[in-house]
């Protein structure tokens, strides 16, 4: 398979906190954004800690999907990497409703050796966006 | 817990090829480099592609190590994501001397809500870092 992935790193600021320290709705909301993003999951290891937030990878055939909560800030942190077609933007606008987030900010890595330069470029870095009010 | 995270995005290069096919020496290895890096492991989930090539994933209780590697090309993609204080670049130096690199490329991201300014922030990129000989 060609090494060419987009990797999203993903801060999720002003989240529902209530949310964020569970660990089964997490790992049911990273398994269906890995969904929107058209990967397929192979596997997945979820970890609560105590006294609060959760720990949880899903493990696709075109790479991972990632989370680290802290509900205590409700703050999350994400990666959404991925080879081939997916579309791991599409888990970040899934992710971005359904975790409530008020404030986003995202970078964008394209990463590996199919084109001339550095392995690992930074594509963009889009800081502090706003979120609409969901309803 | 602090949501100050140090984000380490690795790429290797010329790497072992037979070693990058083993799911077991993977697993063994990424959970030896949490360790090098001072973090306690929770789990781990790896997965091996046909006809080649290995996903995995080390969830520790300061965030997560994981590889994605494709033989055919004796290549490597990482990610040490690790709060508190570990030292994530204690497993880039361990796994850069194990898959016996040739190259690597290194992209250090700064990330968590406790400084001012974005939440993800470029602490460094050190590209084409050629490896000496090992013995």
């Amino acid at each position: 398979m060609n090494t060419t992935a987009r990797h999203l790193v993903v801060e999720y600021h002003g989240c529902d906190r209530e949310l964020l320290n569970d660990k089964k709705q997490m790992e049911r909301l990273m398994r269906l954004a890995a969904e929107k993003a058209r990967a397929t999951v192979v596997g997945a290891i979820f970890h609560a800690y105590s006294p609060q937030g959760v720990s949880g990878v899903v493990v696709v055939e075109e790479s991972h999907f990632s989370i680290h909560t802290w509900p205590e800030y409700g703050y999350a942190a994400v990666d959404c990497y991925t080879c081939g077609d997916c579309e791991p933007e599409a888990a970040h606008e899934f992710l971005k409703e359904q975790l409530r987030a008020m404030e986003t900010e995202l970078m964008i890595l394209n990463r590996g050796q199919n084109s001339p330069g550095p392995s690992i470029k930074l594509a963009a870095h889009r800081i502090n966006e706003l979120c609409v009010a969901q309803s």
